[in-house]
């Protein structure tokens, strides 16, 4: 069992994952393509100090060969879930599982993103990961929000199952094959309603009859990954000034852990982060 | 008027210096070498992303650089005491005033390293500026307790003043000069009494009667420095998430703000308290 999973693998991940382990943990980055970070996409960084207006994908390599260098584990994928059990956290990526002692959230800002309803239908027909929930809705009727690559994917695996298949395409990409049983809807989702479970979702000024909903972003949204994970007015999980959760055990940093976002605070916040997750080992 | 006084020139106030730059503001740095930042003595940096274990004083003079490039303006020297205004704040540096919009603290820790009696005698006997306050003991008895090089002066400047001048010699440099009226006291304070004001000064096993005891330190504590900054339980400076203090106007950021002293944790909050700081003077 890994000590300290960190679930991110940008700045504030590397600088956690490096501090957890020179205070000798075990840890392991959970993440997606480092191309993905924010920072990979900044041209110049003029007000990190040390970074001398350098691009934000040359930093970004250089962190992750200082992560490597520093024996930190990772493992590529889109962490899906975290399950909080009683001594130990469960992290689900695609069909894999794995376990650690303390779990650190680095995914990145956009938390707050959700659209109304989304929320509260999480795990009621809301669902961030074809591969885990596509099963659940064998012949019927379901719409993927497609925010990244994955998204085309997601969407055939979905239409070999499912009835029929509404496919919200934000990337502007379309599919690789072509099934009959995918329909793209043009505009943009503004909400998701129901009863209990998931009945609709609205696109535009039409509404659409689904059973689920599959939202494929960039970052899951905080309150689909965690149960119970308590979050500021602006929806950033909320963390004290030991980058503590609501959750014992779980850790908080970087873009997630709120605005401003900035290198500079992830890397701070990051080696906060790594380190209380050390020693919430130790003790 | 300046828009952001930053007090102290390690690398939180270096990073908030240039932060508040980046958002449009004027900054002062107002702090004493860069050689007395903890940093500079760091022989290797291994724990901070994009440092590659390069020693500190290396890293500080490329922040000092950068700093400068951004326009960051700078006065050498040591900070006694913050004065809050209605509208602004007063920065006294030995002789000289100057005035700010906002401040942001990032003198470093050791805050919470007062000798029992120091923070209730502050004003009242205990001072931390023999230019400043060396007057008001004319022809009385003080002592001088000898953290920095800088007391060596403090105290010929007190022996021109005052009638007796026991020195508490914690540098081991002994005195440029030598005065009739100066007394070296082995061993360390533990201790300062009296009643409404300071009557006496406890080293090692004896008390020596004194109106005042002046402490050279290379940090003034922060209760002696601006009054009314509310502290967390480990002495630390009281923050929030936007590295908000008890004082509307007032930031604080690095060592200053609380453990762990470390180079991340200051480069992200001074980032943090340099942008709050910016916009606290534009709304």
């Amino acid at each position: 069992m890994t000590d300290v999973a960190i679930i991110g693998s940008g700045p504030a991940g590397l600088s956690a994952a490096v501090n957890a382990r020179a205070r000798g943990a075990s840890a392991v980055v959970y993440g997606r393509d480092p191309a993905t970070s924010a920072l990979y996409r900044a041209p110049a960084l003029l007000n990190h100090l040390g970074a001398g207006g350098r691009p934000g994908g040359e930093l970004l390599r250089e962190y992750i060969a200082e992560a490597e260098a520093a024996g930190v584990a990772f493992e590529r994928g889109r962490v899906s879930q975290i399950i909080t059990g009683g001594v130990s956290f469960g992290i689900i990526m695609g069909s894999e599982f794995f376990q650690a002692k303390t779990v650190v959230i680095a995914s990145g800002g956009g938390a707050a993103k959700t659209v109304p309803g989304e929320e509260r239908f999480v795990g009621k027909g809301v669902s961030y990961c074809a591969t885990c929930d596509g099963a659940l809705y064998r012949g019927r009727d379901v719409a993927i929000v497609a925010e990244t690559d994955e998204a085309r994917e997601d969407a055939e695996l979905l239409a070999r199952m499912c009835r029929r298949v509404y496919y919200v395409d934000k990337i502007g990409k379309g599919l690789p094959g072509e099934r009959s049983n995918v329909e793209f809807v043009p505009g943009d989702v503004s909400g998701v309603s129901g009863g209990e479970y998931v009945e609709k979702v609205e696109v535009g000024s039409s509404q659409i009859a689904v059973d689920a909903v599959f939202f494929i972003r960039p970052v899951v949204p905080v309150s689909g990954f965690i149960f119970g994970l308590a979050v500021d007015p602006s929806g950033a999980i909320a963390v004290g000034r030991s980058m503590e959760t609501s959750i014992p055990g779980v850790f908080a940093c970087g873009d997630a852990a709120g605005k401003p976002y900035q290198l500079s605070k992830a890397i701070g916040e990051g080696l906060v982060a790594g380190q209380s997750a050390a020693r919430y080992n130790s003790v």
